[in-house]
């Protein structure tokens, strides 16, 4: 029995994937290159390049998982924690406790530091960790928590992880040409990202980056890492050897694709990029107040490009979102965990932060509100 | 600094990526659903339901891992076995190799049966192992060995492993809609495959399929998975759970590809292509031994769908191989392991299996030789 393949176009302003551009639609159409061409080779090479570029790293251990996010989560921890290291983790939301359970996996010894969901880790709790675990292997942290919406600032924690000589590791899934983000200059040791959100290309791949004392640590590693599939000491040397040995096939359409979004976030620009995010956050934001709806994060740390908020009182959320998707085709997203069936995470991501995408939301909401 | 993208259009010849059909490609182009979106569910569902049919299974637990044929095989590992635990794995090529490493990495105690590469493993040596080895919890086998061309007979070992009381889990990667493959009747209990073989779709998932027996040793583990993206007890929830509870953002483009790929297969009918693949191979057997190329397996274990030849007196393989792919843009496949620069791969898997391809490779050797 076969079935037939009309998908119905969607407005995707939820927390990913985001709208993605022709071009990069178009990019995967082109035939398939195998995996280990010199053309491919040369194409995963330039992909290398701009994804420095985006994170502003010169790290030569920065290459793609070819994987999604969660993924990319789960190769930083599976490749610097060895059984019984001790780790610090915060857990403002989802992925933070996402990180503590991939790091008890990995037969670490995990200190968390909790704090309100919606809210950001203050550098003194951090502090305060580092007085109870003086020597963590690393602390990690999510720089763009997607379950809050909540930007937790970086560079002060950063040097105070570097003081106890702890690697610092960030999750910058959401915030990955979103927003302000600079590896080198923020000394950022290991760092992950994913490709549906403000870069816009589907989902599927997960773009990583290591600093030199990183690195360090993968080459002392006493025990094997424990995921084949994920393991640096191999993968590296498909992505990055002088021989490009073999690993696992490379997913060469998806790498198309994320190839041609790394051109148009390049050409644009990372600063208009990040101001784009920022000038369509304020504009969506003046008319979700204007009918009603509250931010759930406290403005300092809100994140421009998912905008987490309590709809207005008496409405029904989820009969309000199903209507919007069913009769409008724009998809927005529901609470996580805590936040199930009380508030809304509204996308401007990538492609779908445009001005047009908030006058499409806020058009169908006056129909339908 | 950004690059141009304009991949030269290739022949794929070798263990792949194969030709991917203009209708796959096109799928790719169609604007994205949300991972959670009611109509992606649904056609989750129905990619299911084709992986079930081409599989030749009623399994329930039938679905897709989101990352490639490797993490499909870390998958079918990694959830059945625990640290303690006893396994037999036959080894005839590279990916049998894999499978002991990854099952290491699991703790598990691996008992090998090396076999010598481009042979098959014959049912009395897994009678002989398990008599080393009276209870182990599975035996892992390679049905067609993509280093070596090899196909391994499966339903002899299948019944022997059973009496034994252990699961028999069987990587089909190359042999998946290619050769006859039936996982009810051989009572597999699991098995994993790549999208990029005979099935003709781009590589970047693995089809995966567990019997009941096999959810029964998942239900009962003891110790948590240790790949959390891997973790069935939390990604059976995504593809089948009733709630379709979040687990990680689905590849949304190449589960489009992954649809088109399977309706393809399921029109043409799975007799009817296997049917072709060996009949290509004959055509190409003749063409080759007429140019003086010899065969590394021997005719009952010939792959058809992947050709590993010596090539005649006096060529220079790597020289060959490189002007095939340069001046006719023919990409044919380099030996690995023990094979490599003695042998080719010439693969004609899915949309590269035609007498065109093969008249396109046969031509360019006679003016290259």
């Amino acid at each position: 029995m076969t079935y037939k393949f009309n998908p119905i176009p969607r407005v995707l302003m939820g927390p990913g994937p985001s709208d993605v551009h022709p071009r990069v639609l178009r990019a995967m159409s082109a035939p398939l290159y195998g995996h280990l061409d010199p053309l491919f080779v040369q194409m995963m090479d330039e992909v290398k390049s701009m994804v420095q570029q985006c994170f502003i790293t010169e790290n030569l251990l920065t290459f793609v998982v070819s994987a999604p996010g969660s993924a990319g989560m789960e190769t930083c921890l599976v490749n610097l924690l060895e059984p019984g290291d001790e780790c610090i983790i915060c857990v403002n939301g989802v992925f933070g406790g996402r990180m503590v359970d991939i790091a008890e996996r990995c037969g670490a010894k995990v200190h968390r530091i909790d704090t309100e969901w919606g809210k950001v880790t203050e550098p003194d709790q951090v502090k305060k960790a580092l007085d109870a675990c003086p020597k963590p292997k690393l602390l990690a942290i999510v720089h763009a928590e997607t379950s809050t919406g909540a930007l937790q600032p970086l560079e002060e924690i950063s040097k105070i992880v570097h003081e106890a000589g702890a690697l610092f590791v960030v999750d910058a899934v959401t915030s990955f040409c979103g927003v302000p983000l600079e590896v080198d200059k923020w000394q950022i040791d290991a760092i992950y990202t994913g490709t549906q959100k403000c870069l816009s290309a589907p989902p599927g791949l997960s773009p990583v980056s290591f600093s030199e004392a990183a690195v360090k640590v993968l080459d002392n590693r006493k025990t094997k890492v424990q995921s084949w599939f994920l393991d640096l000491t191999m993968v590296k040397n498909y992505w990055a050897g002088a021989k490009r040995a073999y690993h696992h096939t490379a997913p060469v359409s998806s790498v198309y694709a994320l190839h041609e979004a790394l051109n148009i976030v390049l050409e644009e620009g990372l600063e208009a990029r990040w101001a784009r995010h920022q000038e369509v956050h304020q504009y969506l934001r003046k008319q979700l107040e204007a009918r009603g709806f509250r931010f759930l994060v406290e403005e300092p740390y809100r994140l421009p490009n998912l905008n987490s908020v309590y709809l207005p009182e008496g409405c029904d959320e989820a009969a309000l979102r199903s209507q919007l998707l069913n009769k409008y085709n724009i998809e927005v997203g529901s609470g996580l965990g805590a936040f199930a069936g009380k508030i809304w995470r509204v996308g401007i991501m990538g492609e779908s932060a445009t001005k047009n995408h908030v006058n499409l939301l806020t058009g169908a909401l006056d129909e339908l509100m």
